[in-house]
């Protein structure tokens, strides 16, 4: 049996992870290049293309393209638009670059489209045509698929729900709006509702200063039992059954996926989430919409999606 | 030249309307049939054929298909399903029903789909692929356009944004649930938005009892200068507002178009309603989305949208 290969690229603050993807999921090898070493676009994308070059000839295949999943990646233009948390500045035009080096179609996403699409594509989400991923980590990002195919809207960067404003007028948020579901959901709404909740009185198992917790030792404390991690992730529950609920008002999905280090921790999480999901969700929907966890790894799940992203173009 | 002629039926608790629908938009003839005397599900579509048999050969046209727009319409069964404002009880059948007297295709979906549908074949939305559409009536619908297709989902009820939860513990809604944006933007939510505004010891020109209190009344009374309906008009332009960038960062569209009878004050609602969206659009959206009117007729944007319909089924 012959196999289909791809790159996939995930492109972060510190890192720059690459991978070949055989056509079943399987990631045959992985490079690795630091971006925040990097001021010269240039230079960083000469360095990756290097690296590239020797892991597919070194495995003796040839690849269909090359998929790039970035914060602030625009599926469009191809390029990567003033992300903040990147060293090397401005409007990168990852497309234009790579053809430099190589013929192949180079297609590009924000990131955590591209852990939708790869969900499809290698993951869960192989069967479906209608879900919303949401990834839960520093942020709160989502991708959305539509009768099979991944929104991107006008503007190429549709699929915002982190920064639906859940509660007007709440939380300050990085955006310069106030209340947007990343606020309450993300590491740092989560950190940010227990310090709240032990602020009003509450005594917890974690004793740490304000600064010091993280969402980790919350879901930690949480299945120990802790009486007020647990009620964080209920909190935590009760805002994402809401967003989730108003998201399948939209495009009435067959599921919503969940990843990222928050909804690791199980149980706390996810039992709340149903029962407030089930509570808030539209009659005319009730029972038409199953939340699950992505079935990728945590640390295959970027290149996988970016990978994946190939597979949009081609088709 | 040669025509192609469609049917639109809208089905409303009172009347259904029919028209026969030349494909340049022009309603060559109309009829109809009051819903409200009718329990029996097969006599009702028996004189509904009646009329659509007469209207068509007494044009001595064929037409090409069918299109029925109805509250609880579903697009992929062809049914209504236990619409509450109906005297005719039941899932009703329409396309089963309608293919035993006639062969062309019949193509059903609710009121607000078929309205967006109506805007993007026959009206302001003719050049665009990605928009959205809400109603404002005694209810709040909403019709999704994402890439030239109508967003039906896996239930074939996608799009009801009326039902998104606004204000999370908010205004009681027929639904059972609390604060949805129907309860804020409807024509009865702003009225109880101006009676609220009242009863906190504003006075208005306006000063019938809360009852008598219509939305029309409060459109005059704002464009008269009443100072109190202005303040309700900008409360509901931030709600919508609020609404409309949450629906921006779901599909990044290129306009929103609004309808129906709460839009017709005008310049109260759209002055306060393009200042909020543009403060509540995210960053990245920025001048992306446009507001527009809807550009059909008040008394023909439902037959139209019904008959737009049957351009989804051909296609």
């Amino acid at each position: 049996m012959t196999h289909i290969y791809t790159v996939g690229i995930d492109i972060g603050g510190t890192n720059t992870d690459m991978g070949l993807i055989r056509d079943d999921g399987t990631i045959i090898a992985r490079r690795n290049i630091p971006t925040n070493r990097y001021t010269d676009f240039a230079l960083y994308v000469k360095d990756m293309m290097h690296e590239i070059d020797d892991m597919v000839s070194a495995n003796g295949v040839c690849i269909d393209g090359i998929g790039i999943g970035a914060p602030n990646g625009n599926f469009y233009t191809g390029c990567v638009d003033n992300a903040p948390n990147l060293t090397i500045k401005g409007v990168l035009n990852f497309q234009k670059e790579i053809a430099k080096y190589r013929s192949e179609p180079v297609v590009l996403s924000n990131d955590a489209n591209a852990a939708a699409y790869g969900e499809m594509i290698y993951g869960g989400a192989k069967d479906l045509n209608n879900f919303i991923m949401f990834t839960l980590g520093t942020g709160v990002g989502s991708g959305i698929v539509i009768d099979g195919v991944l929104v991107h809207g006008k503007t190429g960067c549709a699929g915002e729900l982190g920064h639906n404003i859940l509660i007007p007028g709440g939380r300050q948020c990085s955006c310069g709006r106030k209340g947007c579901l990343e606020t309450y959901t993300s590491a740092r709404g989560i950190v940010q509702t227990f310090c709240e909740l032990r602020a009003s009185g509450l005594t917890s198992s974690i004793t740490v200063a304000d600064a010091e917790v993280t969402s980790k030792m919350i879901g930690d404390a949480a299945n120990a039992g802790d009486e007020v991690a647990l009620k964080c992730y209920d909190m935590t529950a009760h805002y994402l059954g809401i967003a989730m609920a108003n998201a399948v008002t939209f495009s009435s999905p067959q599921a919503i996926f969940l990843m990222g280090g928050p909804t690791k921790v199980g149980r706390p999480l996810l039992l709340p989430l149903r029962k407030y999901f089930n509570e808030y969700i539209l009659n005319i929907f009730q029972g038409s919409c199953e939340i699950r966890m992505s079935e990728l790894a945590t640390n295959e799940v970027a290149i996988l999606g970016a990978a994946a992203l190939v597979k949009l173009k081609i088709k």
